[in-house]
């Protein structure tokens, strides 16, 4: 049984403001949570209506009824497990290499699409700029399933970063070189922008290099989506 | 002031079947409806709350007050304008360059991400298997814009089509030849699958090449999501 404070303790994670106080996140169902529980991340608490589904028993659970689950679940049908993870300490940044800059990326589908694309691609290090979505969101962690636990995710000042790396700085832009032709080095940040505005001006003039995906359709078209370009992009990247 | 009969058919157009039935569609938002009507769409009805938000004076509306709007509105905050399109008759198939092909994408940002994909590099064919979620769904008109205006969207039994076609069937599949070392003819067909189950097993072996995307991450990471797969394969093409 859960009791009040519990219920209030957990519902208070939904909002940014208290996993940020608390360090701590929640994730629900079956297939994330059992994710979770197979990467380094470190487990608070686990509620479920069914222990069978847990991947393993090494795991110290709460059984909890369906009402329960009801009570202290985000979602309109709550599926059977919930968990609170400890928000992980990030690591030092590494230049040996390339890393991920986003500069005010606001859609939760984008950043967990982003999120899952580092991953996939052998990206480190995202760093996020502090009006980024919070990774931990819900509608994020849907999105990134298992991937968010296996990147380094940090949120910061990305124009301190930017202006003090010394390492290449690539950006993102619809009227930068054709990407097929840029020649990418060893290691460096490659920038994407926000939805609406793309890169911000201040974080524009770091960069030392402007890129952009050729189009072949007719002129008229919208930019590409953030999550599609960053895939394209780093796609690019590590076919080079 | 719209009449009763009006809200009942508007409401209807929001399911595939009345869709289908009537060849209409909806669009709502003044973002959405002004791309629209600067396409070759055919329109068949505009209600606006304040026709100054229309791109030209050149369209028949009727000024509707708010109380209205939400009345025949999908949208929990309707915006200012709604518009009932017909669906073009579909164009004939062009083998003449490169079709895309989806086996069952379900879910409607997908769609209406690939639509917008296949309208940036140029690809002016996009043939959907029948269970392939409709394009003219609400949540998959947000997600493309104008773009499901400029690119040729077909329904049918793709089955049919891939065994008939006389032209490389190229299939995205986890464990096909790295895209990197693949020649893409001049002609063909790229086929993407559904979310859980990829490529059905049918037109698997109709498939003359198969190609994945390397993969430079922890090997335990789940699969790219099919419109960031799609993006990733349909640069390599054009980049070809």
């Amino acid at each position: 049984m859960v009791v009040k404070s519990q219920i209030k303790f957990i519902k208070s994670l939904q909002q940014k403001k208290y996993r940020m106080l608390n360090s701590l996140f929640v994730a629900e169902g079956v297939k994330m949570v059992n994710e979770l529980l197979q990467t380094e991340l470190k487990l608070h608490s686990l509620y479920t209506t069914n222990p069978e589904l847990l991947p393993s028993n090494e795991f110290k659970y709460e059984k909890i009824s369906d009402a329960d689950l009801k009570k202290i679940s985000s979602l309109k049908s709550p599926n059977k497990v919930l968990a609170v993870f400890h928000i992980p300490d990030a690591a030092p940044l590494n230049f040996n290499g390339w890393l991920l800059v986003l500069d005010g990326v606001k859609d939760p589908g984008n950043l967990g699409t982003i999120i899952r694309l580092c991953d996939w691609f052998g990206i480190d290090h995202l760093v996020c700029s502090n009006d980024t979505v919070d990774c931990y969101n819900p509608k994020v962690l849907q999105a990134t399933m298992g991937s968010v636990a296996r990147v380094n995710i940090v949120y910061m000042n990305v124009k301190t970063l930017v202006k003090n790396s010394g390492v290449p700085v690539v950006g993102a832009f619809m009227e930068g070189e054709p990407v097929y032709r840029f020649k990418w080095p060893a290691q460096g940040m490659l920038i994407m922008g926000n939805e609406a505005h793309g890169i911000s001006k201040e974080l524009e003039r770091e960069s030392t290099n402007k890129v952009s995906i050729p189009q072949f359709g007719h002129p008229t078209t919208e930019s590409l989506n953030v999550a599609t370009a960053t895939a394209i992009l780093l796609n690019e990247l590590r076919r080079n």
